[in-house]
């Protein structure tokens, strides 16, 4: 089944201790995209501006992403610089220049308006709630959301947990959001609110999934090089919806095994800068980590006598 | 089979944001051996000075703990005193009396000296280093250590790692010891100096096994509300060593079977002030939170076609 996604399509420039790339492909929904098109076709809706290299999208094009919701506007593409130091769990952001991304106003193509799974990647809450006008019924919708929407936006945001399935956000962002400190109140408060699922990511800590009646833990991979974590999380919701579109299965086991592929993918995302690793990974790639995720939390229990 | 552990034995006075507790039963000797005993046997060793309220360990006794290595020293007890605020995952340390533990000298009673597995909590690596000269080939010997050890025992605590099989620390302690801040290569430093295991426990965020060819990764349990963190490291020390000495078995999967019970019993000392869960619980609530754990990580794995 297809996934459609709304999200930004940036130029990152970033600096980590191991190098430097400069305007190179980034942003919410081409990281999203490179990571769901490996499971499930992909319509992709955001903008450029004028100056954007559309030719490298050619690349998703290829990986069966739909690029006819990408609309090229006049004037500068978004593009966002920053660093990360040791500690490759918290961006420094340099700069951040909206251009044609700040007057975005999704349109949602007609072709794109049944697309049985909906990921809103991290843009305005009322963007992503006008998104919802324009589609018709999907099994399934997540949202992602950031800090700067929930202090800026609040109440747009809260109107938008009403009508999502699931949200993705990160453990700060989950307890800014609820303003609990403990994350399964967090959870609690959110799935109060609307979403029946809600998935709290802890960069290298891994992530929960909650539901109303069961809480899952995946670890983030004990990768021996983290490259560039940008992207990370947006590759995590790629894996994790395009498994779910794959398999036209909301079961919460099915769930589980999605926040599995969502954990492999993301741990590709960081291996190299941009989209890169995600471009050359393989299916036998992919299986082999979900596989080595497996052994990582494998146990059984006996109860000694 | 038998656990010697040899740890400290302190009264602590501890705030949190839920409460305070003054002069309570605490010391890494005591937390391990509080856990250890709902699993084996164990021979405490360690000192308390002649103020110490000995008649409140009789319920470590009960429990199953040989308290024939306690010392009781003329001066003051060894007392810490420690704050939690909102982010419990820090303690603020506020005072440290050592008192009779500054002048402590192992000394390892004669009917002790063959217990099969060994526990050198959290004291001097000169000190460590003495106890092992005084026991007869254990089948396991595990060690802890703290940030101060490192700092300034460093060649000791090197000299200790080439006599131990296992040590546990946290990852702050691992990355300061190794000078790596990637968790995978400062447990292959570690095991390149000697220990055949490594965990490292990384608190809320749970804790890793490593061995010479294999990760094992344990989450912690999501507690909805974490009382006070005093003393979840000795006690998830006390369940692995404990659950290692009733099956007396060090088998990789046996092995990872042990963290699981030594997350399970860090989980429950974290619930109440000093021992108090440790005390009440049973073997049927700690057979209840393994199986949590069981379905904390449960998945399994299908590639989608």
């Amino acid at each position: 089944m297809t996934v459609l996604c709304v999200g930004s399509v940036a130029l990152d420039s970033v600096e980590t201790p191991f190098g430097k790339a400069d305007d190179v492909l980034g942003g919410s929904g081409t990281f999203f995209s490179a990571s769901a098109s490996h499971l499930s076709p992909v319509q992709l809706v955001g903008v450029v501006g004028s100056d954007y290299p559309v030719e490298k999208l050619e690349r998703l094009r290829a990986r069966g992403v739909d690029l006819s919701g990408i609309e090229q506007a006049d004037g500068r593409s978004f593009r966002w610089r920053g660093r990360y130091r040791h500690d490759l769990n918290a961006a420094e952001t340099l700069e951040t220049h909206l251009g044609v991304f700040s007057d975005f106003r999704p349109k949602i193509p007609e072709q794109f308006r049944r697309a049985p799974f909906v990921f809103l990647a991290n843009i305005d809450p009322r963007l992503q709630l006008g998104v919802l006008e324009q589609v018709e019924k999907p099994a399934l919708v997540a949202c992602d959301t950031m800090n700067f929407w929930i202090e800026s936006r609040r109440p747009d945001l809260i109107a938008l947990l009403g009508k999502v399935d699931l949200i993705t956000l990160n453990d700060g962002e989950a307890r800014q959001l609820t303003e609990k400190f403990n994350l399964v109140h967090a959870a609690r408060w959110i799935m109060d609110h609307g979403p029946r699922f809600v998935i709290i990511k802890k960069g290298e800590h891994g992530a929960f999934l909650f539901t109303r009646t069961s809480i899952f833990f995946a670890p983030a991979y004990p990768l021996e090089q983290i490259f560039d974590p940008t992207g990370a999380g947006d590759s995590f919701a790629g894996g994790f919806i395009g498994f779910l579109a794959r398999t036209g299965d909301l079961s919460e086991a099915n769930m589980r095994r999605a926040v599995v592929y969502g954990s492999a993918m993301g741990s590709f995302a960081v291996e190299r800068f941009s989209i890169e690793r995600l471009m050359e990974i393989t299916r036998d790639d992919i299986h082999t980590r979900v596989n080595e995720f497996r052994r990582l939390v494998a146990f059984d229990v006996e109860m000694p006598a």
